[in-house]
């Protein structure tokens, strides 16, 4: 049998919510609600599979097209009319729809199958000529600008059609779309025609089936458009999948006041809260909502406007929720008050709905707790301990707007009016706050550089409110007392006015524009944890609190901290941490007076000088080492000796060098000349790591008695101490060898001289190819490996992260990377040398335990990598625990 | 049954020849004599495995020690005599003896058993008091040595043995040692346990078996002497394999003058040349000849003073060729006109020798064709193509000195006096010519650090002698005119003085010394090759040539050379290079004035500035390539395309830059701001490589037109053209899958402008591990793929080979390198990623061409390593492609 690129959906229904891979979301959700009886139009989805073999051929393959005009047939039985039929004309929507949704991303097409000769069927047909050509007017202006490329010519013109548009507006003196007269729209349709005849050399096109495939054509294409580009690289969907294409029947939300179309979420997508929520516009078309040029109105009015139909919709909110067990977003229209469903999604949501929204469905027995915990994306909870505004400050601050809450948060900034004002600031390490009318696509990256969105006009299922849910923006939109004026680059509100560069502060938990940057206090779950807030009080620690337990109840991977202070590592055990997985030692040398002794040491020409002032620099490692032992009562604890180039440490201004010089009596010149000895040429495959060490055996010998009379005074104090020692950039077992043998000896002469026992463990990184391979037998005396994914990833790849920038935006455009190596793990290459690793140290030492404490270590993708290659634990930054604990919990229940 | 840890040799014998792994080379062909019946003086040898159990324990493990008397008491037997025996005591020598022969690095101790009563025993059994003193004076300055430790302080200082020596022939009014008087040896026995007892505090050892376990656990601990240690690293012998000990009973040379002792070759061990060869000393002990002291006698002289033994000699020479199949090294001694064999092994030989000795015995049937080919080191034939001294000029010089050639070639350099000062010349990187009386074990770095060795005493068996040839040396010893004046640093050759830092020529071939520094011409070979010389005037290139032959006719790795010129090219066309594996493109554009136009396309802002820039570049590399296809007309050329950092290319003082501003009429500002923006923390992890190619597509557009354009105008010539595109530091497949657009690209266009059809192959280089890792998806794409094993190795090591020089020393003297990882390829860690790709490789595509392009492709361990892990060539430099085929060819037949 012939392979199937087209799937049916409505009275004969070919697929179901399963199948996302081949239909897309939105057709296999389509097909969901057909199968299930909800009133879905009929038709048809080609599949993604079709996607590459379009763009690869410039066109449909003759199989596909035969299978899609079966299809068409069968559609054109269902309704009882038929396409291009001069009479009562079908028209169809042409949607696009990959595996994962993207909103926004990607082209529509609505009202196709309209022409010169249809458009008067239609309006003879449903007796209502102002329908029809308001709807005729819409499709050419899509098709136009979407098929026939017709555009604005840069970012800072306008759109040839709008142009129009407003101009027959001004001319009649009307508003809103949806007050133009027939004669007014039969007048846009003429000037738009010649608009393409002029742009394009062609007119437009009159023929049905040349429209539908040039519409498919249009919507495949767009799979590879750039903004689809940039939003598959920041949420990592590969370039392969494709999308797949809808061809629905038309409903019509424009075909009067008995009409309508909407969006609606059954629960809260920014707080979570289960109340029904959405907003819709009387007399419109499905774009008009999501563009946000009209602001729409909440559902709840909708009980007022049209109580029959809010009934129907409210039983529907229940049906989705039962049946897909998940908070839904759906798109409506009604038209002449018949209920037309046209699609359904899980909905985005914010971090805070994530989490409030799994935990309630748990509780209330929809879900069970498994599916809860992988509802929450596992970076999303940093939002929840975000820093939040000062109670006493934001009470006494001038609020300047209020719209709806769209990304809970608190966020300043200095005004940007532009999404390329951004991007500008954030480069200079500023802090913007994008504000605009109202987002497109085209400003997504100007989103990304913002700490917050403010929109004047839109609602909740606007552009901004919907990229800001996915990318846990504070956002606040609809904030409709702003006037923003793009021309004077400043924004009006009541007497204030906000000009480019001003700092502004939205809540986007409450809705509110403040003037000024307000202060912050640490989030509630941090107030509780740090006990100035009673837990009782706080109801988002309540939920963090109780997910996290289930995350503890389920993880296999253990979750330690990368600390470098007993701060630090207090704040990681207050987060659940349990051990410290990495003391970067070298950090402690930089603090306070410290850094003179450290470059004594290294400006030491003899080994006897630099034991002089390793001498000096012992108690101070000695004090940081009990401070954290104490910290971390009972845990394990895992210090890494020295291990970045000398060069780090030494001052490169010859005032300092002068002064340094002074202060130990060195020759300046000395100091120069040794400093300039320092240099390398690639210091990152210089003398660093175990290598110092092994130069110079004195330091590792001062840091593991350091390590080790800590040990025992926390020892005589009664404080439980699991010390690990950690050698860095080992690549040849011999190395690790000679660094072992010191440390054996210290901890020989350290019990000897204080007649205290005690135990300790010593291990290796690996971060080295070499050593990833040679894994066997380092695995002979190490008791411990803990992946440094970060160096690992720079020789694996031969691609160092300081360098990288010259070419990073070239490899991300080219899709070279799917993800940034450097934050998520290269798993096909520096993985697969983890994977070879584990497999050698496991056949030599069975119960080995292995961790990773590079910066991958708190970020999901990674951590989940980690668990399932057999990691026994993760190390990360103290805020970074929830996040790994979370993404732990989830690798462990897939 | 328990381990044997102790093997007999003499009436029993329980080893044989191929057991030198346990026995050493010593220990096992002292058993193999003894198994064939010549007069080998019984012992038995403690193997190898104890050693490092010695180590360990600092002692003899229990079971070893009960072997060993076990043993000794056979020995007792069978020459019916007793250790310690206070009428007629059984002497012993005690020997080291590895697995390879380390000639000079550790220890051994002669005439062991005699104390101040056994010597009255001895005195009396032979009936020669003096002997007997002698001996005992002897063992005593031995012991105290080696076991002891009772040395010079310095290398400045006189040894206290010697010096005590001295002063007693000195008050005594004689020469030579043989001329002392028994009273002399009386005296001199009593003044060194005087001096034992000043500087270890005890007296010396009485008890005999004290001795022997003193003895024994000496020579297992001079295995990790400095002087092993550093022999070892040069050699690539492993610390691990450890030394056995000889303990054999004594048999003496001393014993008057129908007693002597003496070392010979079966050949000539400098030329090859087919003559019995070697030196004896009447009434003395072995280690008097190799010491060098007195300059023995050759051993053709033999024939006069002992006519009978001499005869047995003979035989013995040409009984040890048969049975041994190979040059033999032996050392002999005669016993009151009975001759004892102490020693076999085969013979160290130098280049010259060792082909000529390997083909010789070949065509007289002792050894196949397989096997001569295996005994020539691989390295070793580099001397045959190194430079001569020019005849007429050889003619013309002042011949200041003669002695005997022990390493055949031409040496010219600074004159030193000491191993010191010819290491630091060679720092300063000056040549080096080491002039000393003598060599000792200490001189070892001097001698690596020196161009050539000249010696006024010792033959050539001497220490100079023996290492010279070992490390291909040119080498002169014995020139007897020549008088070294240490104190003066200079040396008088008649009526010149010739002063430290003195320019000096020696011809290892003639062995004559000459004033100045004498002109070089190429070798025979070369000229011969060059066409210089007609093959038939040259035996050297007869023996080169057939070699060659030989190695073609079996060995399965072809051998490609490094060439970026066509006089490279045909240089290595030459010596019979198969292909071009290597261009580095980017070589030539720092020829003449084309840096300039490089560096206008580096400074370009646009692509169309870089596009004009290159437009220039474009018909100079076409020219290149045109220059290589026409000189390797019909093998394989191998294009590598812009690989090193662009900051390599652009000037970095000020000076240049503000020229070259001038010259492409940029601001100086603009090309300052340029040249910084370039710089890279770690330029071997930065923008380099394909990046540079993806980074700026217009580049690798020139560089494959230019290449294209070559080959179409070679096919116009009937120039039969195998162009191969490489695109360097691959890490993903889309990375190559975007460069082979470009290359397909360009092809197409070219082939459509030329009307020319043509063929090319496009791979890449594996120099990343993420490549090696990927090899299976990349293979999809590459028609062929080769290692770049420098680049592999910094980054699978993590070390820059620029940066290495910190530690370098360090790890060479923990062995935590083996071999260097730049010189040889890192088998274990380099080589298994190599081992990977090739196996992912070959399984997406079986067929596929696999090289390698790095330096190591001419270093003979790394070339088998590559006949051992499959691949399809080697490419090195065009003087190593002979090296590269022997090296090839030994592979093939182990």
């Amino acid at each position: 049998m012939a392979e199937k690129f087209v799937y049916e959906f409505g009275a004969r229904t070919d697929g179901d919510a399963k199948m996302k891979e081949l239909l897309g979301g939105k057709g296999a959700n389509l097909a969901e609600m057909a199968r299930i009886g909800l009133p879905v139009p009929p038709g048809f989805t080609i599949t993604t599979a079709v996607c590459a073999a379009f763009t690869a051929k410039g066109g449909l393959p003759e199989e596909v097209d035969a299978q899609k005009n079966a299809a068409l047939a069968n559609v054109e039985k269902q309704v009882g009319r038929r396409f291009g039929d001069a009479k009562d004309p079908l028209l169809f929507s042409v949607r696009s729809g990959a595996r994962e949704s993207m909103p926004g991303m990607m082209d529509t097409i609505l009202n196709l199958g309209l022409n010169d000769e249809t458009v008067l069927g239609l309006a003879a047909a449903t007796n209502n000529p102002r329908f029809a050509y308001d709807s005729y007017r819409r499709f050419i202006q899509m098709y136009g600008d979407v098929v026939l490329e017709v555009h604005a010519e840069d970012e800072h013109s306008h759109d040839p059609f709008e142009e129009i548009l407003s101009a027959v507006k001004r001319s009649s003196g009307v508003q809103f779309d949806n007050q133009l007269s027939e004669a007014n729209l039969r007048d846009i349709i003429e000037r738009y025609k010649e608009l393409i005849q002029k742009v394009t050399g062609r007119s437009f096109p009159q023929d049905v089936h040349q429209q539908l495939l040039g519409a498919i054509g249009a919507v495949f294409k767009s799979w590879n458009n750039q903004r689809a580009i940039l939003y598959r690289r920041k949420y990592g969907i590969p370039g392969e999948w494709g999308t797949a294409v809808n061809v629905q029947s038309m409903v019509f939300g424009n075909m009067g006041p008995d009409s309508a179309t909407g969006v609606a979420f059954t629960r809260d997508p920014a707080s979570g809260e289960n109340v029904f929520y959405g907003e819709y516009l009387i007399d419109a078309q499905g774009e008009d909502v999501v563009a946000g040029i009209r602001t729409p109105n909440p559902i709840r009015q909708m009980e007022k406007d049209m109580p029959a139909v809010y009934g129907e919709l409210v039983a529907m909110r229940k049906k989705l929720e039962s049946h897909f067990h998940d908070m839904q977003d759906f798109e409506f229209t009604v038209q002449q008050n018949k209920l037309y469903m046209l699609q359904t999604r899980n909905g985005k949501r914010t971090g805070f709905a994530a989490m409030r929204i799994a935990l309630e469905m748990e509780r209330d027995g929809l879900i069970d707790q498994k599916t809860a915990i992988g509802r929450i994306p596992a970076d999303s909870i940093t939002t929840l301990l975000a820093p939040i505004f000062d109670g006493k400050e934001q009470a006494k601050a001038k609020v300047i707007g209020k719209g709806l809450p769209a990304g809970p948060g608190a966020a300043s900034g200095k005004v940007c009016f532009s999404a390329a004002k951004a991007e500008e600031l954030h480069r200079c390490g500023e802090k913007a706050l994008l504000c605009r009318a109202e987002t497109s696509p085209e400003d997504i990256r100007g989103m990304l550089a913002s700490e917050g969105i403010l929109t004047s006009r839109g609602g909740v299922s606007s552009h901004a409110a919907l990229v800001a849910r996915q990318m846990g923006k504070v956002c606040v939109v609809g904030a409709a007392t702003l006037e923003i004026d793009y021309g004077s680059r400043s924004m009006r509100a009541g007497a204030v006015t906000v000009k480019e560069g001003d700092e502004i502060s939205i809540d986007g938990t409450r809705g509110e524009v403040y003037l000024g940057s307000l202060a912050t206090v640490p989030s509630e779950i941090n107030q509780v944890l740090e006990g100035t807030l009673p837990a009782e009080k706080s109801a988002i620690y309540g939920m963090f609190a109780r997910l996290m337990e289930w995350c503890d109840g389920c993880r296999k991977l253990k979750v330690y901290l990368n600390a470098d202070s007993p701060q630090q590592a207090k704040a990681g055990l207050r987060y659940g941490g349990e051990g410290v997985g990495l003391i970067r030692t070298e950090h402690m040398f930089f603090e306070g007076g410290r850094i003179d002794f450290m470059r004594e040491m290294i400006l030491a020409e003899t080994a006897a000088e630099r034991e002089k002032a390793l001498a000096k620099l012992l108690p101070m490692q000695r004090e940081d080492f009990i401070g954290i032992f104490t910290a971390m009562e009972g845990l394990p604890v895992n210090i890494r000796f020295l291990d970045p180039p000398l060069h780090e440490f030494v001052p490169h201004d010859e005032d300092t060098q002068r002064a340094l010089g002074k202060k130990f009596n060195i020759p300046f010149e000395r100091i120069r000349a040794r400093v300039e000895a320092l240099k390398e040429f690639n210091p990152m495959l210089g003398h660093r790591g175990c290598r110092l060490g092994i130069s110079y055996p004195e330091v590792s010998r001062m840091q593991a008695r350091a390590v080790f009379e800590a040990v025992v005074h926390c020892k005589k104090q009664n404080i439980a101490v699991h010390p690990e020692i950690m050698i860095p950039l080992i690549g040849f077992v011999k190395e690790l060898r000679h660094q072992a043998d010191i440390v054996q000896e210290a901890a020989r002469a350290v019990r000897e001289e204080s007649g205290v026992q005690f135990d300790y463990l010593l291990g290796t990184m690996l971060e080295l190819p070499r050593a990833c391979l040679r894994a066997g037998e380092i695995a002979e005396i190490a008791q411990f490996c803990s992946f440094g994914s970060n160096d690992l990833t720079q020789t694996a790849l031969g691609m160092s992260r300081d360098d990288m920038g010259s070419f990073l935006d070239r490899y991300n455009e080219l899709e070279i990377f799917t993800q940034n190596p450097f934050a998520t793990i290269d798993m096909e290459g520096v993985g697969e040398l983890m994977k070879i690793a584990v497999e050698r140290a496991r056949k030599t030492r069975p119960g080995i335990v292995l961790g990773i404490c590079g910066e991958h270590g708190g970020e999901p993708l990674s951590v989940k990598f980690a668990h399932a290659i057999g990691l026994t634990y993760v190390s990360c930054s103290p805020n970074r625990v929830p996040v790994a604990k979370l993404a732990a919990a989830q690798a462990a229940l897939t």
